[in-house]
């Protein structure tokens, strides 16, 4: 076999990895948040999936993470950003411009909130925060899209409410 | 005059902030907050108003505090035991339980949240939060009951919401 038709793993893994953000709007949306936040152009050149890469920590490896005293400020980069992509893609989809709050204040438990309004589109309880990572790209985006379609269906569903 | 029959100026405004606070079920729910976070005792045998007095900051002090760094814990306590009075007489008048989220991550600039369910009773952004303070007990009882008023209204508005 020649050299040019072979792939190695890593250079696998990374095609699967590109095919799953792109096929996801909600990575996407994390991907952008990220890069919105790259003021000095750290992230220009690096590929998507390398930004996605530290939300990916397998359950085993999150369970050693230590939850004693508070979020470090990457996590919590990390969890903003994650909020913020749900929010954006709720406004995408529903025009309805929304705010997101995080509060953290109890050592890694706290709130996550999207709201519109005064509607609360998005409402999550947070614990052991440090831990805050997912088993694969695929169950991120899963999660995300799901409280997208939940948000979605609520904005639609009090519309008065978010327009207060 | 006996001395029995005089008081001194500063019996009669101890006699005025009692009379404030007892027709104040704001005050009186600020008071119980505290009393609720002193789990040695300390504020036992303090009179109401002495645990309220730290509310009280005239304008021209407030502006002499410094907005640079982040808001002590001793001002957050003030701020959430504000917010968590506001939440306990909404609760009181409309029997929906509420929950309370201050974020206050950006040096004294946030959001103060109370909401029930889904719907947001009460959204105050916060500026400046180090310099939390209100320029007499009245005021104080005045912004109160005005977030709880309208906390209600909006209870009683979109019962559906709150009971999602």
């Amino acid at each position: 076999m020649s050299p040019v038709a072979t792939t190695t793993d890593k250079e696998t893994a990374a095609l699967d990895a590109a095919l799953v953000i792109d096929s996801s709007p909600f990575l996407k949306a994390i991907v952008q948040q990220i890069r919105a936040n790259d003021p000095y152009g750290t992230y220009r050149n690096w590929a998507d999936e390398t930004l996605l890469k530290p939300y990916i920590i397998p359950k085993k490896k999150r369970r050693e993470i230590s939850v004693e005293g508070d979020v470090d400020p990457i996590t919590m980069g990390r969890i903003l950003a994650f909020y913020r992509a749900i929010a954006a893609r709720i406004e995408e989809e529903t025009g309805q411009l929304s705010q997101v709050v995080v509060d953290l204040s109890h050592e890694g438990f706290g709130w996550a909130l999207i709201f519109s309004g005064r509607l609360i589109l998005v409402s999550k309880t947070l614990r052991d925060a440090q831990r805050f990572g997912f088993d694969s790209l695929e169950k991120l985006a899963a999660e995300g899209e799901k409280l997208v379609q939940k948000g979605i269906e609520l904005a639609e569903r009090f519309p008065a409410v978010c327009n207060i």
